[in-house]
């Protein structure tokens, strides 16, 4: 009898905590949302002149009329709808080819100045003349006749300068596609036109808010309307079967993948193979090899799935990512180790009756406390450890200083941090936050590593931010809606695990805690409400603030222009004919 | 043998047959979506001057700031964010108290030239000086002093107008709302405001499209956001639990309203009841008399919900009002007539699988064609016939001019037919679109009743709608896409129930038809994203059009004063100030 009312004090204890933690996540969550929300608008209305400001985004322009261009129809358009504000279009071309040529110029331009530096340095050594350094002309560097590099590279650069400027042209005239960016002289026309319906079919000049220019992904810019639909679904559905079924191609992967078929694939691995120590190891982690390598390459594969889906800008196509990586983490990291081994044999019984796997996860949750104590702590003594550090790009970069670059450009592009990298860190993050919610109750020794974690983080990953990674693009904030919709849905699944929890404990007040989820979707649908157009679309009392300086719109346009395309030979008249129509193409970022 | 044969050919023709009016309803649904975004175009672009297209409703008004009026406060945010196309600012104001004065003026008035007309006519009839005629003054005309008509009406008159004006200049001063009508000087610029997001905070400063002035639900204009939305999830809930359990109250209301009853609560019809011949007619029919009532009153209801919803615009709340009563129809005219009694005994069987009410649907289907035949049938011999003689209104009219109307207004007033009344034409007609549907393969004839019951619609309707009626507002085919999804809707429960009927009749075929239901899904989805968008916003191409003259912005102005706040002796300079800040109150639309 004791014992069942200590039993029962503590479940009551329990429920209690999970309102406690419910309320105060709601509330957090709250100020978080009405806290980034106001910090969006106060950068957005930042007195200074950004580009993407001024422009939107034309896609899905209907077929072209007889007799008349791109750039004529496009202006004609605009033209007769903001007689006052329009300022002046951009075609987006194909310049896959231009692209192509002018990386093989820069290429060759960074060989030059590599091959200028070895040279320079085997003078200053001693002797004063130098060996002038000399490459294979033929694969790889590996084959064909020993020329000069200096003069090879500088006698190609001069070869390929007019092919690119006659590609050029080429682009401009004739690679022009069914896209295009317009530019606006004020701040509140180009955010309205990104906001409003333009034709009377909604499938045609469909006028989205424009990407900074370094995070458009200007080969998805062409992606017909239903079709980037299409897409849409096609690639959810690709990506529900990898997160649910991913265990199955490494499955037959590394079944294929035997020592004795890959002696038999690659027969000159043999003599490697046979050393029986070796065969050995090799033998027993092949499987998790596979695991590993599909785990690593998964971000990207998930970047590149969301990239397809005809998502225009960078910064977008990150958080689809994102948010599916995190699915699949809290899928198969939290739910598949808390409910482990038994899901398979269970799943003829969730099968029959979905609603088990509240049971089963509730049922499992005490066991595996343990596990994710751990998992918390090694993420911020060695995550935050290596992070803080950077001992990882510490070594790379001594190492590349050491052997491979020569010239500065080549250092700093060593040197250089690249970005936070939110596609990964994000959902990683919010893995941790689903499992602190749903073990602070059963195992609230959880909480403090969760606070430590988060803590840490706060300090660490502020001055990683502000002060060591170089931001990619600038989205405004609007990461934070995505952020929220997946705390709450760690959130709700807490909260149904604890009534499962209570259920299996056959508690029988456990109906004290249906009011909860409820309330989260209520929670959910009001913050939605509230504040998500604002991430969505640009307030317009928000861009009607005054700037600094009056904007420069030649330079604002020019902004926009691909690297491959902006050629300083070509006269201004031509510019206003031809360059105008220009786009960069995707290749720099896809 | 040779009768499995034949039944299983048959069964082909019918799953032809259902595939072909799929496809053709496809095909027509998408012409008319087309065609009547077309006619909307050419409506919206018109180059005639239309108040409501420079206009934008502004809702949810954050607090005053101190020292700021409601019309400076609107004023100086619209001006910031649009300091060319601005024109002025309308707050909307609660206007109860004057309209009820302004309605009691109209109602004298009205009387006085009532009396004026009767005294005349007794003139003319041979005595020269003719009888004045008097009214008693107190409770309805039937208490109190008799006096002369005219010179009370006239002396309440002069009372009233002074009272009037004094409840004018409150109003506008002291009445103000949280909610404004903002005028602009382009049509493009409204359009695009109407479409773009205002303030950071969602909730705050809301625009969306002016609806016509005659049209405008004033009270609702001062309804929050967030109130909106619980408005309407709670007038969802009651009208599901009215469309499903109706029967309940009436059946209650039949059982409280027995003869006994009757007499006890209303004695005086004693004496009525007791003639044995009424009291035997009476008790078989008071039930049946309950439901004639309740759906003779539905439409209002329906109309009320929709209207306590907080939707600021008759249209839209006709429209809301139609969908909810093709809901009831379907279920209860259809299905209800279908299933029958049977529905009640086999409800059991249908809560535990609520997949078998298809079963149960499509077993019924062959015994009711019949009745729907002559549903069909009798809807267009009684239903167009009463509508093309229009013989109800007619003896109305007749009866009024003989009886009651005395001056021309009355008389004008009586022969007025009124609106189209699309609130419950749209649901019955959808209704017999779902019998033929559902009856089309099992009862083919009823095919050729439906072809006539909308051939003759549409000559009939097409007259009436163009001569006959006048239209109280006009929505610019917005009742279309709604219109549509009740369509597909239709056509989904015809699908579903073919696939019931095969599955009953044990045809192994059946698997061919389930493609089709996700057919319909796929084609509303496509159709819905084509087009839709252009219902609900104005599309800027089109709002762009030239006008064919200047628009006069102090008459698109004033067309949105109310009638009641409208007073001619105020002059210029206080219309400059207090007018300007009016709104017409919704005792005209609720």
């Amino acid at each position: 009898m004791g014992n069942i009312t200590a039993k029962s004090s503590r479940l009551w204890a329990f429920l209690v905590a999970t309102y406690w933690v419910s309320f105060v996540t709601y509330f957090l969550l709250w100020r978080g949302y009405k806290h980034v929300s106001e910090l969006r608008a106060d950068a957005l209305m930042s007195p200074e002149v950004r580009p993407q400001q001024f422009a939107v985004l034309v896609r899905d322009l209907p077929d072209l009329p007889k007799g008349q261009s791109r750039k004529e129809q496009v202006d004609s358009y605009f033209k007769a709808i903001y007689p006052d504000t329009f300022y002046r279009s951009m075609v987006v071309t194909n310049n896959k080819e231009a692209n192509k040529i002018y990386e093989e110029l820069e290429g060759y331009k960074k060989k030059l100045a590599r091959a200028e530096a070895v040279y320079a340095e085997s003078k200053s050594a001693g002797k004063p003349e130098g060996t002038r350094p000399t490459i294979k002309t033929g694969f790889l560097g590996l084959l064909g006749k020993r020329v000069d590099a200096i003069e090879y590279y500088n006698e190609k650069i001069k070869e390929i300068i007019p092919k690119l400027e006659a590609e050029q042209k080429i682009t401009l005239k004739e690679k022009q596609l069914g896209a295009a960016l317009v530019f606006f002289t004020s701040r509140v026309a180009a955010a309205s036109a990104a906001q409003s319906l333009h034709a009377q079919l909604v499938d045609t000049w469909t006028v989205s808010d424009a990407p900074e220019s370094r995070e458009l992904i200007w080969n998805n810019l062409n992606i017909k309307f239903f079709q980037r639909q299409i897409r849409q679904y096609v690639v959810y559905v690709i990506v529900a079967l990898t997160i649910m079924f991913y265990m199955i191609p490494i499955g037959l992967i590394s079944a294929l993948t035997t020592l004795d078929n890959l002696k038999k694939i690659l027969p000159f691995l043999k003599p490697v193979i046979n050393i029986t120590a070796l065969k050995t190891v090799l033998e027993a982690y092949l499987p998790q090899i596979a695991l590993i390598v599909f785990l690593a390459l998964l971000p990207k594969l998930l970047l590149f799935l969301s990239k397809i889906e005809g998502i225009p800008a960078v910064s977008h196509a990150v958080r689809a990512a994102s948010g599916k990586y995190f699915y699949f983490t809290v899928l198969n990291v939290f739910i598949g180790v808390t409910v482990g081994g038994t899901l398979f044999k269970t799943f003829k019984s969730i099968e029959k009756d979905p609603n088990s796997i509240v049971d089963v996860l509730a049922n499992s949750l005490p066991g595996n406390a343990t596990f994710f104590l751990t998992y918390v702590a090694l993420q911020f003594f060695v995550g935050y450890g290596l992070e803080l550090s950077r001992i990882v790009p510490l070594i790379i970069y001594h190492l590349k200083r050491k052997y491979l670059c020569k010239t500065e450009a080549e250092l700093k592009e060593a040197w250089f941090p690249g970005d936070l990298g939110y596609g990964t860190r994000v959902p990683s993050d919010m893995l941790i936050v689903t499992i602190v919610f749903c073990y602070s109750c059963i195992a609230p020794l959880i909480i403090p590593f969760g606070v430590v974690y988060f803590a840490l983080g706060w300090l660490i990953l502020r001055n990683q931010a502000l002060k060591v990674y170089v931001p990619a693009y600038e989205s405004y904030g609007r990461m934070w809606p995505h952020m929220f919709l997946r705390l709450v849905a760690a959130l709700l699944l807490y909260q149904i695990t604890m009534l499962g929890y209570f259920g299996s404990k056959k508690f029988i007040y456990v109906g004290f805690l249906i009011p909860l989820p409820i309330l989260s979707l209520i929670f959910v649908y009001i913050c939605q409400k509230r504040f998500y157009k604002s991430f969505s679309d640009t307030a317009l009392e928000v861009a009607s603030r005054e700037l600094k300086e009056t904007p420069s719109m030649e330079h604002i346009f020019r902004s926009y222009i691909p690297l491959s395309l902006n050629s300083e030979k070509v006269d201004d008249d031509q510019f206003e004919d031809a360059l105008s129509q220009a786009s960069r193409s995707g290749s720099f970022v896809v």
